[in-house]
Order: C-alpha cells, then structure tokens, then sequence
C-alpha cells in the first residue's frame, strides 16, 4: 500500500512536516541529507566570519575583543537577514516546490516550524522586515563599529530590539498555537524542537538583549555626562 | 424566521463581524451604541489629556512645547497600553461573551479587524507585549522627560520602535491574509477599515516614527559631541 501510494500522484503530497496533515501545496522533497546541510550552513557561516575576524581585528586600533565580536554579530546578522532570510520573504508563496540549496536548507528548518512551507502570514511579514531593514542595517552598523561613528548604538539598539521583538514574536505565536490551539509545528523529535526551534533562535533572544542593554547604558551614560559637562 | 432563530440557541451565535461565518464561540452582542462607545473613549482621553496638560506644562522649567506633546503621548499610551490593551490580553480567550464597557468596546473595534474576537496568536501576543512593556515604560518614559533625566532618549527610542514595529505587523498580516488568502477581517463599510483600522493605528504608525527619529538624530549629536570633547 506504501508503494502503491508512492506511485501515485496524490493530491495532498505526502511529507514530514507538522502538524499531521497539513496541507503543504506543490511540495518536493529536498534531495539534500540533513549532515549535508548542516555542513553547507557551518561552513557559509565560517566562511563569513574568519575573512571578517581578519579584516576587524586589524580594522581600527583601539577597538576591543568585544567590539570586534559584535562586528562579527552585525555581519553574520546581515548575510543570514538578507540571504536566508531574504530568500525566505521573496518565495515564500511557493518555497515547498523549489530545490535550490536555500530552498532545501528551509525545508530542513521546516522539520521545526512548518509555517516556513505554509506561508503564514506573521512568518512572512516578520521575515519580511527582519530582510529589508535588519539585513542592510547590519552591515551599516557593523561598519559603524569599525569607524566609530556616532550611529553606532541608535543603530546597534535599534536592529537589537528589532531581532529582539520579532523573535519573541515568533516564540510566542508557536507556544500559544501550541498550548491555545493544541496544533503542532515542530516534528516531536527533540532535534527539531529543541536543536532548531529554541537553540538557533535563542540566540536572536539573548545576543540582542545583551547588545540593548550595552547600547542604554553607553547612551544613558553619554547623555548624563553631556548634561554635566552643560552645567 | 428571524424571530425564530432568535429565540432558539444557535450553535454558531449570528454576528455582524468578518469573514462572513467566522466562528466567534460564546459571542454576546454588545448593548452599547457606536456613538456610546467613541463617546466614552473620547471622553476617557480627554480626562487623562488634561490633566496631565495642566500638570505637565508647569512641571519644568525649560520644558518646551513639543516636550509637553510628547508627555500627553506617552501617558495616553501609557493608559490606552495597560487599560485597553490589556484588558484585552487578558482576556481574549473569551472576550467575546463579555458585556463590560471594555469587552464591548473591543467587539466594536473588532467590526474593523475580527481577530481581536477569535484570539489570533499574533494580535494576543502583539497585544501581551504591548500591555505588558510598552505600557509601563511609556509612563517611566513621561516621566524621565519632565525630570530630564538621561534616560529618556533610549526609553523613547524602544517604546517607539517597539510600537511601530508591532503595528507594522499588525497592518502586515491583515493585508496579507486579504491579498494572498482573500480573508477580510474588516466589515467592508469604509467607516470601519479606513476609520478603525487605518486611522486609529495609523497614530501608532506616525508619531513613534517621528519619535524614533527624533530621539535617534538628539543620541547621534550627543554622541558626536562627546566624542568631539574628549579628543
């Protein structure tokens, strides 16, 4: 009976995705094996960081470890906002039936939240803005590190809380659909859940939060000395 | 047969809100007119207005006009945050059997945007964060503009992006769902798009757009003259 349906063309292809059901429209397999993507992501993201390491450390004298690590934030940010997650916004409508690497590297994220392959509307419209302004404005601020412009921390706040809120959002609409509604967008392997939902967002919690808070207190610390300095 | 249906229980309660047969489980209509409801809302923010327009322009010496509009905004966001917003997160798991002043008022925003009725995940969560963050630092942000202290410009800067982000969303989603899925959460009479939806939260859109670039341009030449002064 698997073969006989595996031979046929059903009109709900059949897929992996959560919850049970749901109806995924033109839907292709990826081809690419879950290690193979994994790989493919590792090594973008390294091959994003080591040139960037070298430029940054050597960019400015005076800037700190920790300035030259959120260089790095800011240009990781910028590649994965515009890259992956421009992708994201520009196909959404029909990513299911696409086999590009980006396409298949969505679709194994998807094990994890299928509204990636459903086009749900708060997905797309966060994604949407999380492309168009985080994506450029990462790479403005990181060079804002570098020069030690002024912008630097209204910037820096900005794209934070902005991550920072759109993340929140995005936790929070999975867990009150999951809890109000009982509907599941997480394959129940914790890999999924666990790997991908909450570890590799939660660093789009806890990396803004950190930046926001550096930025409030540097600007509250800036205004307070420019008070004093006008009295 | 209207009298009817009136007198027996339906199980899906009639209501006037769209999409045409949205399930609103436990709807109770509201007794209150229109003219009631923008009655009470009006007056409620003019009796918070002018108060704090009588305290706040003699609070400081020095506070300039626009510093005096800006605290009005804050404390009535502040009160339209906590009290309205939150009364909806809340209870928006069953507003719609609800016959309170508030309920009622919410059932007759809902005309323009049905989601408030059926907890949406992302109104309630937009919703949640709203009451739960943007309400109380709105007044501690009043607040630090009549004591001119240091933190007021990366409160307001938050505050604002926080708001303009969560109503971007909120204009975002709808649209998407009318325009990709044909789903209109709004009774297609112009007074509840364009005067619900379009123009109440097109106050969230403006002003903390003109706010965060406000307090973005004072942070930049602040920054700029601390740097200036320390070379």
């Amino acid at each position: 009976m698997g073969s006989a349906q595996s031979t046929t063309q059903p009109q709900v292809p059949l897929h992996p995705y959560y919850p049970l059901g749901v109806v995924i429209p033109g839907y292709v397999p990826k081809i690419l094996s879950t290690v193979e993507i994994l790989g493919i992501f590792s090594a973008t993201c390294l091959g994003i960081l080591i040139p960037t390491w070298l430029y940054a450390r050597r960019a400015r004298q005076g800037l700190s470890s920790g300035e030259v690590l959120t260089v790095l934030w800011f240009v990781l940010c910028g590649f994965i906002h515009l890259g992956l997650e421009g992708y994201f916004a520009r196909y959404a409508h029909d990513l299911a039936s696409r086999s590009t690497v980006l396409a298949q590297l969505w679709k194994e994220y998807s094990l994890s939240d299928s509204r990636y392959l459903t086009a749900d509307a708060f997905v797309v419209c966060m994604e949407t803005i999380t492309a168009v302004f985080w994506g450029p404005l990462s790479f403005v601020c990181a060079w804002c590190i570098v020069a030690d412009h002024p912008l630097r921390h209204p910037l820096q706040s900005i794209i934070s809380l902005g991550q920072l809120y759109g993340d929140v959002l995005y936790y929070g609409t999975s867990i009150f659909d999951l809890l109000v509604r009982g509907v599941e967008y997480s394959r129940p392997e914790p890999e999924y859940f666990i790997g991908y939902f909450v570890f590799l967002n939660g660093f789009w919690i806890i990396i803004p939060l950190i930046l926001l808070i550096q930025s409030t207190r540097v600007t509250v610390r800036t205004f307070a000395l420019a008070k004093a300095a006008g009295k």
